[in-house]
C-alpha cells in the first residue's frame, strides 16, 4: 500500500513498469512531512501527510508495518503518538543491524530516538535489543553489552552504572558488561545498548571515518608507483570497502517499543537498500516482534519479583 | 627527566645506547600506578609513584610539562589534584588533533576527562579548543562546532542547546553551530566540542571502524582474481589506510584547563608516536598554552560583561 501523492506515485510505478501489479493500492495524501519540518510541528499540523496516513493504517490494523524514508524525527514523534508505547516500555528506540568483523550482524540501539535515557530505559532497550537479535537473526541468548567509555565497573555516567546493575540482576538476559567504542564491530557482543545521543553520534562517526579512510586510500593509491595499474586493480576493493560500512543489506532501522512495526530507511537508499528495509519489516511482522518484546518484558518483571 | 624505577630506566637507556646523554636525569620511584588502578585510589595511595612524581615536578616548576603513557583516569585525577584548574575553568578536558579529509588536523575535546558536562563546561571547552588550534597549529579564528545528533537548532540535549546559545553570544569565538558525527573528519570545523563520554565513544568507534574496514578490504582483496598480485600491491595502501586513523603523528592527547602541561600518550605507542607526544608537550610549553587559555577566558568574560 502506497501512501502519498497518488498521481505522482502512479507515474513512478508506470515508469518502473509495475503499475499493473494487482496488490498495489494507494492512500492519497495532499500533504507531506518535509525533511526540514520540526517533529513537534509535523505531529500537530501534518495530519493529512503520507507519513501520518501510513502510521494510521498500522494503528487501524489495515497494514502490518510502515516503512518510511522520510524525516526521522517526525516519524519517531508521530509513531510514538499514533501507535503508543508497549506496556513496560517508556521510550522508543531506533535499532539497526551493523556489520561486524566476524561476519555476524550486531544490533545497536538507541540510534537517536531517545536523547536522554535513564537506567530503566537503557534496561528496557537491552531487553528489546535481545528480542530483535533472537527473533530477526535467530541468535540464541544474544550477548548484550552496554556501550561505555571503559570496561571497568567504575567508568561511565550514573545512569549507565545503574543500568549495568539492573542488567546484572536480570537472569533472562545474557549480559556481558561494558563494551567500548572500538569493540562495536569486533563481534564481542550481539546487542549493544546506549542512549540515543551517543548511538547517533557513534553511527554517524562511522560514516565519517569510512569516508576519510576511503579518501586516504585513494590518495595513497595515487601516490604510489604503478599508480594507474594499482588504482584500477584496487577500485573494486576500495568500493567494497566503503560499501562495507554502508551496505544495502544493513539499511533499515527499526523503531521499536511501539505497538506496531515501523522501519526507517535511509533517505538516499538505493532500490536494493529500500527492499532490504521492507524485508526487515516483513521479518518483524512474521516474527511478531512487538508481541515478543511485550512478552519478554513481562517475563523479566515476573522473574524479578 | 625520567620518573620511575631508576635501575630499570638506566638499563633501558643503555640498551637504547643513550644512557650517557648529558641532559638525562632521574627521579626514582619505588611505586607505580598500574593500568588497573582506580583513579580515586591511585590518587590517595600512590604518592610515591612515577606518575605522581612527574606531576609534582610540573607543579614545582622543575619541569615544564609531563608526558605519560600510563593509566588515563589516574593521570586525569592526579593532574587535577596536583596542578589545579585554571581560573575560569571548571573541569579538565582531553583534546587531541585528529586527521581530516582536507589534510588539516581538527581538534576534538573532550575525549574522556569529564563525563557529564553542563553548558558552561562545554563553553569553556570551546574556548580552550580554539586556543589550542590557534596556538599549536596556527589556525586564525578557528571554526568551532558543537557535536550534536543533528544540525538543526532543535536537536540535542538541553546542555548542548544552552551551550550553543552561550557560544552564539560570544564575539571572541568563530562558532559555526552544530556538527554531526559524519562531519568530524570532513574538515568543516577546526574545533569540535562534546562531553567526555560522547568524545571517548566517538574516538574509540573510529578505531573499531578502521579495523573493520581493514579486515573487509583484506577479505575483498583475497576474494578477487589475481589475488596474490593484488594483495601484494595493495599491502602498502591498506597499511597506510589503517595508520591513517591511528598515525604516529596524531599520538598525544593534551589534558587542558590545568595550571600546567600534561600530555597523554597511547599506552602502546611506538617510539615515533611517543616522540610526537613529547613534541606536542614542547609546543605547548613554547606557546604557553595554559596562560593563553587563561587570558582568553578572561577576555571572553570581559567582553561578555
Amino acid at each position: 500500500m502506497f501512501c502519498g501523492d497518488q498521481p505522482l506515485l502512479s507515474r513512478m510505478l508506470t515508469e518502473a513498469g509495475v503499475a499493473a501489479h494487482p496488490r498495489i493500492r494507494f492512500v492519497h495524501s495532499d500533504d507531506q512531512v518535509s525533511m526540514a519540518d520540526k517533529p513537534s510541528l509535523a505531529l500537530r499540523t501534518k495530519r493529512d501527510s503520507s507519513m501520518r496516513h501510513a502510521l494510521d493504517l498500522v494503528e487501524q490494523g489495515t497494514v502490518q508495518a510502515c516503512v518510511s524514508a522520510g524525516n526521522t524525527g517526525a516519524l519517531i514523534a508521530m509513531a510514538h503518538y499514533v501507535l503508543k508505547m508497549l506496556n513496560g516500555v517508556e521510550r522508543p528506540a531506533l535499532v539497526s543491524a551493523l556489520p561486524s568483523c566476524n561476519g555476524k550482524p550486531v544490533y545497536m540501539l538507541d540510534l537517536g530516538a531517545t536523547v536522554n535515557c535513564d537506567a530503566d530505559t537503557l534496561f528496557q532497550f537491552a531487553v528489546m535489543g535481545a528480542v530483535m537479535a533472537e527473533e530477526v537473526i535467530g541468535i540464541r541468548a544474544p550477548r548484550v553489552a552496554l556501550l561505555n567509555m571503559g570496561e571497568e565497573e567504575i567508568k561511565g555516567s550514573d545512569q549507565i552504572k545503574r543500568a549495568s546493575q539492573l542488567l546484572q540482576e536480570c537472569r533472562d538476559l545474557n549480559y556481558i558488561g561494558y563494551i567500548e567504542g572500538n569493540d562495536i564491530f569486533s563481534g564481542k557482543a550481539d546487542v549493544i545498548v546506549c542512549d540515543g545521543f551517543v548511538g547517533n553520534v557513534a553511527l554517524k562517526t562511522c560514516e565519517g571515518v569510512a569516508k576519510l579512510i576511503l579518501k586516504r586510500a585513494q590518495q595513497g593509491v595515487k601516490q604510489r608507483p604503478f599508480a594507474a595499474l594499482l588504482s584500477w586493480l584496487c577500485k573494486p576493493a576500495l568500493k567494497s570497502l566503503y560499501q562495507g560500512m554502508n551496505p544495502d543489506q544493513y539499511n533499515g532501522a527499526s523503531l521499536i517499543g511501539l505497538r506496531g512495526i515501523v522501519v526507517k530507511s535511509h533517505g538516499n537508499a538505493t532500490k536494493d537498500a529500500f527492499l532490504s528495509a521492507i524485508r526487515q519489516a516483513v521479518c518483524e511482522v512474521q516474527r511478531q516482534v512487538p508481541a515478543k518484546i511485550k512478552d519478554r518484558l513481562e517475563q523479566v518483571l515476573i522473574d524479578k519479583a
